[in-house]
This record gives C-alpha cells, sequence and structure tokens, in this order.
C-alpha cells in the first residue's frame, strides 16, 4: 500500500532541496526540475525502484537515467530525501569539485552516467536493458527521465526502434511534459496524445498519466512494471516550475533561478516543511550475478595478405576467452568490419544496432558503465555520426573500443561519402582516449587485446585492402610504443606512417635503397599516446621527419607526431589535401599525394 | 494520359544501363539500383517531376535527392534514359575523374547535393523545400528517395518532425522497401504498414504502393502532389535486384555485381532492348524569382562589455540588408546563441529546427544548395551532434556559416556536458572550411562580415561572458589575418591566443610589463586559413612561442599554429588537457592553466 501522503510530504521537501540549492548556486535549471518531483518521488519512495543506497555499484540495483540531465538539482535532491546527501552538500551545487555539478556526472556517486546533451539517456539505457536481459540476465530494471523538447532529437527515436525491436521490457522512460522548451513552447506543447501515437506506433506499451497525481502515478509504475514484452514509455502531463505559482507554466524562466526575496516568496508559497522525513527505497532481490561461460574455438590468424579489419573480427573471437565481458555492437556493416566473424561465433553477445549509430554510441556507454567491454564498429566515417556521443562517454569515463573501418581514399570507387579521413582527429580529442592505427596481422590482433586489457576509451583504425604481414608473432606491441622497421646510422630522413601509406614507406624504401639512399621507417600504430622518444630521437639522428596519413591534415598523425617533437629538425606532413572521389585505390594515394612515389620525392627533396 | 508501355519500356532500358554501368566499374550497388527503377523512371517520364534538363540550376526545377546515395547507377541512368548522359560515359561508373562517382557528387550535374552517407537525404530535403515554400516562394517540389534500411537512422526522424511541423507539403519522400539491408533483413522487412503506421503517426500523408505496378504508382504521385498541408511519404514495396531472376530478394549481393558471363544471362534475361528510346520530362513553369525586400534597422552595437555571442545576433540583423539571401536556423538556443535577435527583426528568415542537430545541419545543406547564405547556431558542443552532416556538407561545396556558442571551460557552473572543447578541432578537418574566432564587439560584427561575403564554409566561435573591447570601428580584419596587438623590440616571447584566453594574455602582458618583462600579443582571430608569415616573423623575432586557448590540445588553435611554424623556435600549447566540471569561469581558466597566471608563470619560465 503505498503511503500518498508521505510521498507528498517528501516531494515538498525535494521541492525545498531543489528550491535552496539552486538559488545558492546561483544558477541551474531550476523549474525543468520542480516539474518532474512527484514523478520521481513516487518512483523513489512508492517502491518501484529497487536500490541500495550504501551500495550504488550492486549488480542487482535498477538504474535511473536522466536524460534531461539539466534537472540535475531534481537528483541531487531526490537522495538527500533518501538520506544519502546532507542539506549542506545540496548547497555546495555547481561549486568548484563539488560532486554536485551542473549536469549529473560520475562524480556524483548516484549518477549513473554523465549526461546534459539531450538526447543520450534512452540509448545509454538501451546498453543497460541489453545488459540485463541478455546478458547478466538480471531482473533489474532501467529507467530514463526525459524533457519533452529533447524528444526532437533522432537519438531518442533510434532508441525508440532498437528499444522494441529488442523487446527490453524492463526499460521504462518517464517524459516530463511540461510543455516548455529553453526559448518557448515545444513541438507538441501539452499535446500528450501527440507523444502517445508517435511512440505507441513504434512497439512500446505506452501510458499516460498526470504528472502531480500521486495515485495515478502510482498505477503507472504498476502497470509498467507488469508489462512483459515490450518496452513501457510513461508519459507526463506536467508544469514547468510547479510547486512556485509565479513560476508555473511561465516561459523565460529555463535555466534561471530566484534570488533571495524571490526564494523566500516561494517558501512562504511552500508553507511548513518538515525537513525530518526521510524516504525509503525498496531492495532490490538478492540475486548472484553468473557469467554464462561460453567456449569458443580460437581462428588461426595468417598474416600474408589480409586486411587489418578482417583480423579485428578474427580478434575478437580469439581474445573472447580472457575477456569475456566483451560485447561487439555494429551498425549494419559487420560483413564490411568483419565484426560478424565474432557474430557467426558467439551469436549471444553480438547485438546488431541498425544503422543508427548514434544509438549504438550511446548503448556502449550504457554497457560499459554495467561492467562489459564494448567494442563498437562501423565505418571510421560513419562514426562522425555519433560525435557528440562519443564526446559524452569520456565524462562518464567509459571504457569503449570504438572501431572504424574503410579509413581514408584508399577505400577506393566508393568515394567521398564511405572515407574516413577526420577519425583520427576525433578521437585525438578525448581526453584519455588511445588511438591506435596497426597495419598488419600480427599487430592488429596484438592490439586488440592491449585495448581490451586497458581500462578506458580506444579507437582503433581498420583498413579495408588487403595488405602483406610485417611481424613475426614474437613481437610485442605496447600502448604509446612504436615500431622502427627500418634504420641504420645513415638514414637522411624518417618516415613516420602507420595504416596503408606505411606500406606506402616500405615500398619507399626499398626504391630509394637501391639508389643509395636510406630512409629511417617508423610504424607509428599507437598515435595517441605517442613514443615521444622514438620520435624526438628520430629528428635528432636524421634530421628531417616526414609523415604521412589516409587521413586529412588536420588533428591527424602528423599533427600529433609535430605536438610530440621537442626537437628541431625539417618537418612535412603529407596528407590528404585535395577533395576526395572515386578511383582506384592506388590511383587516389598517388593523386593525393601519399604513395610510395610521393614519399620518395619528398625524400629526394631533401637532398637538393 | 500516361503511357505506361513507354514507362515500362524506359524501365527496361534504364535496367540495362545499371547492368553495364556496374559489370564495367567492377563494383557498385547493383541490386539496390534495381530495386527503384519504376519508382523513379515513373517519376520522372509520367510527368510528375518538373525539369529543364539543359539548365540544371533552373530556379523553379523539381528537386530529386538520392538519400540511398548507393543507387547511383539508378541516378545516372535516369538520366541516360533522358537523353543527357550517354551509355559510352555511363561505362565510366566510378573511374578516377569521372563524372559518376560511386555516390552522387556536384560532379554530376543531376545530383542535387553529395550523398552516400545514409539518413542524410531528407533534412536535405528539408531545406530545400522550406525555400521553396517560405522564402523564394515557388512551385517546386522536392522528392527525395529513401532507402529502408537508412530509416533507422535518427536524423530521418528529426526530419519527419520537423517537416510536418513546417506543413512541408511539397517535399514528397519515396521509400524503396525491398526489405534487405547490407546484412540482412532489415528491421521490418517487408512490412509495409509498419513504415506506414510510425510516419502517419508523426503527420504526414502516407500512400502505399506496389513498386512495380505503374499504374499505381501513378496514382500515388499524383495523390501526392494533391496533397495541400503536410509533406508525403510514398511507401513502396520493392524486390532487392528486381528485374534479374536470380538477384531478386536474394541476400548477399548488397554493393556487388555480376560477372561477364552473370551479365550475359542477364542480358538474355532482359530480352530485346529497345535503346534507341528516351523518356521526356515535364517542363516546369516558368516563373520569376523574386526577392521579397525586407526593410531593416539596424542595431547599433556597443565595444565595452558585451559578449561575442550576443554581437554575432546583432550583426545578423546589421548586414541582412546587404546580404538578404542569409537564412538563419538555431537549434532551440537562440537565447543563448543570439540568433533571437535576427529571429526578432526578421522573423520570416528565421527557422527554429527544434533540438535536433543533425536535421539542421542537413536543411543548411540544403538551402545552401538552393542559393541561400545559412547561419547555423548552437552551443560549440552540440555541432558534435552532427558531424557527419558536416563532414557530407564539405562535399556539395556549400557555403554554410556554422556558429557555436558557449565554447570553453569558461561557459563556467554548467559543466563538461556544455563546453565546447573539440569543436575548432572538428571544423579544421574540412577542406576549405575556415575557422573563425573573434575576441570582441568590432571583430565579431566584420568577421560576420567577412563569413558572409566569402563563398564556402565557415566555423565562427562565440564565448558566452561579456568581454572587453579590444578595436576600434575602423580596424579591418581579413580571412587568413591575424592583429599583433602589442609588440616591441624586446619580446622575450610571443602569445598566440583567441576569444577568452587572448583577454587573458593580455592581462598578462599588462602584469609582465609592470616587471619590465615584454611579450608580443597576437589574436589568431583567423585559425584556418592561418597568418603564417605573422606566426613565423614571431618565431624568428622572439623565439619562443605559446598558444593558450579554450579547447583541448589536439587539433586546435596549438596544432594550427605549429603546423604553420617552419621557424625554430621553443613552443608551448596551453589548452584545456584535465576533466572539466562545473565552477566559477575565472577558477576554471586557473584549474587548466590557460588563465593570466598560467600565461605569466609560462613566461617566466622562459627566463629561468
Amino acid at each position: 500500500m503505498i503511503d500518498i501522503k508521505k510521498i507528498e510530504e517528501l516531494s515538498k521537501l525535494i521541492r525545498y532541496y531543489i528550491l535552496i540549492a539552486t538559488t545558492r548556486a546561483g544558477s541551474g535549471h531550476l523549474t525543468s526540475s520542480l516539474s518532474a518531483v512527484e514523478l520521481m518521488a513516487t518512483l523513489f519512495f512508492g517502491g518501484f525502484f529497487r536500490y541500495r543506497p550504501g551500495e550504488p555499484k550492486y549488480h542487482n540495483n535498477d538504474r535511473l537515467i536522466f536524460s534531461k540531465g539539466h534537472a540535475s538539482p531534481l537528483l541531487y535532491s531526490l537522495w538527500a530525501a533518501a538520506d544519502m546527501i546532507s542539506e549542506e552538500e545540496l548547497l555546495t551545487l555547481r561549486k568548484f569539485n563539488s560532486r554536485l555539478e551542473g549536469h549529473p556526472t560520475l562524480k556524483f556517486p548516484y549518477a549513473e552516467a554523465a549526461t546534459g546533451s539531450l538526447g543520450q539517456g534512452l540509448p545509454i539505457g538501451i546498453g543497460m536493458a541489453l545488459n540485463a536481459k541478455y546478458i547478466d540476465k538480471l531482473p533489474y530494471n532501467t529507467f530514463v527521465l526525459l524533457g519533452d523538447s529533447e524528444m526532437t532529437e533522432g537519438s531518442q527515436w533510434e532508441a525508440i526502434q532498437i528499444a522494441a525491436h529488442y523487446k527490453l521490457n524492463n526499460l521504462i522512460g518517464i517524459i516530463d511534459v511540461n510543455g516548455l522548451g529553453q526559448r518557448g513552447e515545444t513541438l507538441y506543447g501539452h499535446d500528450i496524445s501527440a507523444y502517445e501515437q508517435r511512440i505507441y506506433s513504434f512497439g512500446w506499451e505506452v501510458i499516460t498519466t498526470d504528472g502531480y497525481d500521486i495515485k495515478e502515478i502510482t498505477s503507472s509504475y504498476k502497470r509498467a512494471l507488469l508489462v512483459k514484452d515490450r518496452p513501457v514509455m510513461i508519459i507526463a502531463k506536467t508544469t514547468k516550475g510547479k510547486g512556485i505559482s509565479f513560476l508555473e507554466d511561465k516561459n523565460g524562466w529555463h535555466g534561471k533561478v530566484l534570488s533571495e526575496e524571490q526564494k523566500n516568496l516561494a517558501l512562504i508559497e511552500f508553507g511548513e516543511i518538515n525537513k525530518n522525513i526521510r524516504g525509503k527505497i525498496r531492495k532490490p532481490k538478492a540475486v548472484d550475478l553468473t557469467m554464462e561461460k561460453i567456449e569458443v574455438n580460437e581462428i588461426p590468424i595468417g598474416n600474408e595478405n589480409i586486411s587489418t579489419r578482417k583480423v579485428y573480427g578474427i580478434s575478437l573471437v580469439n581474445i573472447f576467452s580472457e575477456f569475456p565481458n566483451i560485447v561487439v555492437l555494429d551498425a549494419e556493416v559487420s560483413n564490411s568490419t568483419f565484426a560478424e566473424i565474432f557474430k557467426e561465433k558467439i551469436p549471444s553477445r553480438f547485438f546488431e544496432m541498425y544503422i543508427a549509430e548514434q544509438n549504438m554510441a550511446g548503448a556502449a556507454i550504457g554497457l560499459s558503465l554495467r561492467g562489459k567491454i564494448p567494442f563498437v564498429s562501423s565505418f571510421a566515417a560513419f562514426l562522425t555520426r555519433a560525435f557528440d556521443q562519443i564526446r559524452m562517454s569520456q565524462y562518464s569515463n567509459t571504457n569503449i573500443k570504438f572501431v572504424g573501418s574503410h579509413a581514408g581514399v584508399s577505400i577506393g570507387e566508393d568515394g567521398a561519402s564511405q572515407m574516413g579521413l577526420e577519425d583520427i582527429a576525433m578521437f585525438r580529442t578525448l581526453l584519455n582516449c588511445t588511438v591506435l592505427y596497426p597495419s598488419d596481422g600480427v599487430s592488429t590482433f596484438k592490439l586488440v587485446k592491449k585495448a581490451a586489457e586497458h581500462y578506458g576509451n580506444v579507437y582503433i583504425r581498420t583498413t579495408r585492402m588487403d595488405t602483406p604481414g610485417i611481424y613475426s608473432g614474437k613481437e610485442d606491441f605496447v600502448i604509446g610504443g612504436s615500431k622502427m622497421l627500418r634504420s641504420s646510422k645513415n638514414d637522411i630522413a624518417t618516415v613516420i606512417s602507420a595504416g596503408i601509406t606505411l606500406h606506402e614507406a616500405l615500398k619507399a624504401y626499398e626504391e630509394l635503397k637501391i639508389e643509395g639512399v636510406l630512409i629511417r621507417v617508423i610504424d607509428l600504430y599507437s598515435i595517441k599516446p605517442i613514443d615521444k622518444e622514438t620520435v624526438n630521437q628520430a629528428a635528432r639522428e636524421t634530421k628531417s621527419i616526414i609523415t604521412v596519413e589516409d587521413h586529412f591534415a588536420e588533428g591527424g598523425l602528423g599533427e600529433a607526431v609535430l605536438s610530440a617533437l621537442d626537437t628541431q629538425c625539417f618537418f612535412k606532413i603529407l596528407a590528404v589535401r585535395k577533395m576526395p572521389m572515386s578511383g582506384k585505390p592506388f590511383e587516389l594515394l598517388d593523386y593525393e599525394e601519399i604513395s610510395k612515389d610521393s614519399i620518395i620525392m619528398q625524400v629526394k627533396n631533401l637532398l637538393s
């Protein structure tokens, strides 16, 4: 039996907390937080949300994601009402070094993910729900609090399609339809049926409710938890600024807080608040977390002509026994990225994410936060579709391995739209993201393994065409390392490269050698972090560095080397500088002046 | 009266063309092209598509966008059947320097936009339809050929929402539901009603049709063109590989072509083909293009403490008379980006694009291709949401001005999710994209104007907080220029910066001067292209360069300067290197070591 009166009192307390926290902070999203109080209070304290407050990491806790991250004051206030945060700490909202940041981050122990860039909560929720239903096979639910404005984000509709496809009945969204966006009415205002029809048409269970009638909210959650075969969306009609009369449903208050005087007026409206009550959260069932053991036969990797993209697929299979937490996601190109090799051998750990890269990246965040190691692939070019999600993943300190195939102009005839030419630059911008670019079978396998061992985001760039083997199976590869493939005391220059252009550099080496010209060749398989020592030594000893990459000139391998140099030397970046187009791979490498012949010419220029 | 027999014959011819072109090319998307032949042939030659073939740029031509860009062989073959491309040229498909690239580019005179990254066609179509309905006020229609697989892309659902909102009845999508994606069945297979229900729920007119019954297709187009108040989606049940028995509805043929032997088998199946017939395309109505003259009163710009984001908004108004082709788009943050200032003064040229950045960027591509100058704004951080669309815009050689506000950690308390820290790196990767970062009111106004004058993509980074005026109104600013703000014969170092950190550098200058230490200070308001001359002169004369940016270290202002240097000197990049968080702006600048004090310390280190 739900204690409606208690929830109403707790809601008052939560409103009080939101008010004092934001007023003290001098900024924050007051009205956006106020509108969803009863929805969250009923969830938390009505027995629908199950959690061990002392153990945020408990594997069978329900999950709550604030997709409308700007309602963070509500999140923090909820947990204060649950007696896990003090009123004093609430007053540190938005202060430097506070656990209570402007939008939730993992500094706050009860934030499931860093949010604040809208439209990302449902995808993250998908990752957690997929994990619960299909991998860990645990009964926890994932709740996602959504704003109405953010429902225009395409990523939400990707999630809505995918969640229905995977029958994620353990995913419950709650849309706070307060009708007002940042600068005026939202697309549908308070037209609840607009949301209802649309989401229903995608195969979700849809439940509508008033946002403040606790009895109605209670039956909504009850009903939601009975659904067995489809995800659930609770759509609540709410009022922005609810609870403070001069704010309710008024435009112009988004992101604004009250002055001391206004706060006092609001407090008068609130009347007496029982600051001593606290809410109890229902405990989750105690269940063991058992990993299903999956037997896997390794696949032999040839090192003769084979593409690194194919070795990637094989490597996933071969390392799985050592890393049974691996989950593989792909965006309908698994026959191109070769994630399909893993899909064939270990289908229960592969999830087709369809042509919806944003949702795929968000799901990877969710899976990573639930302790899995997601390997996420598509064409390198199409990973740019998910840059905002990839950007946000760094703020959740995730352990995602992004893999982009079809790098560069060397993919050939498909042309520019399919060519990854900015992916190295994109991933380099992420704090603490490792960027790897292996050039043959052996190094690909070993670096995929290193990526799995390493905690943190990793990007691996793979090549479309078959390339020759370079390394023997005995060679070792380390994050932050490089390989000096050719060197002598008489090198007149160093060519630093990776991937397809490394092979061009090796071919150039052979031709130059015949003419008596020696160059050093370095395989920079780890672009970030970079082997500063080897690169500077090469600068000191050979006085000239030429970098070559099948990638645009800005932010890529060349600029990474340049930034690492603290030695004076001649420096030249060979990269894609002309409009890319269809053509044969080697025609395009020549056209873009990143081929064997271009390298030879650059080296010879140094001699004249 | 439609000549069904003629369309059937033309369809045969088109199939023949697709077959020979892809077989000769040795690659290409044969089956994806074959499935939509009748749909396109009926559109083109049934009198529904109106176009002056000799004048691709005619302002009242209907527009056809191949969102499923990989069906380019169909696009090219259609125009061959319309007698504008020769059979001989068809055989150059995918060859280096051919006009007929793997995915359509503007090299092909009848491609409306470069496509190939899925899910982008409908947004581009929105831009063109908005232009026709609300700006140029012309009666042309925009047709978009869509694949079924790509309907999972969130960007399509952003477009579907926005198109309904703007009542774009002049936008007609045609989904080729062939049920097979790249590696197997699509999400809904051949369940036409799945698409029907979903799209209908968003307020579109939905018409279903068989993909090969020309009579039915004809009535579908007839009906589509009668709709007055909502966009139209024709959903066609088709067969991948239609027309070649051994390919029809078979998985595994995506992106594959036939061998010579297989081609001959197919030709036998085709039977006799009349290669002499050509189709006629109906002419559009001859209408004048008249620009509605909009009178605008300029807004005086103060140069004392004012934010560059606010000056951006004012500048849009003030330059409009000189650039009446300007159209402004914003993603529901116009009160933050200050695009709202333009919205208030010139509402007919402002389009709210809601929280759907991918569609906004796609619409900008469409508007640019129809001769408008789109100024497109959101928080710099949220422009990363649209990186794939931004990437693709360069291949359409667009003239879009992207404007990202709330740059850097200096936005303060909102925290990391809202901070643009990778935007300079992102836009630098685009070929021929200008990257500008003005630091005060005068330079912002002049550079916004320069951006409008300049043909090509431009990115302008704006600051949240108010900053002091630096320049007098007499100063001039050029793309590729810089300003040497402080200099002497005794500068011991040069500090190069822009935006908020430029102001820190100027403050550092004053404090150092008091201590008798002189530094050069350069405002690098044009990061790309960069003023190589001034930067190298500073390196030569002062021997040390310190760059400072409120941006991550990779790919930003620092690496841009480093890449431009061909002079030996000491070099240091100050940038955001630590996990960003909530806090006061100046607290965060200090924490990230990009503040006045950090600059002073770096300079003093040089002295020791």
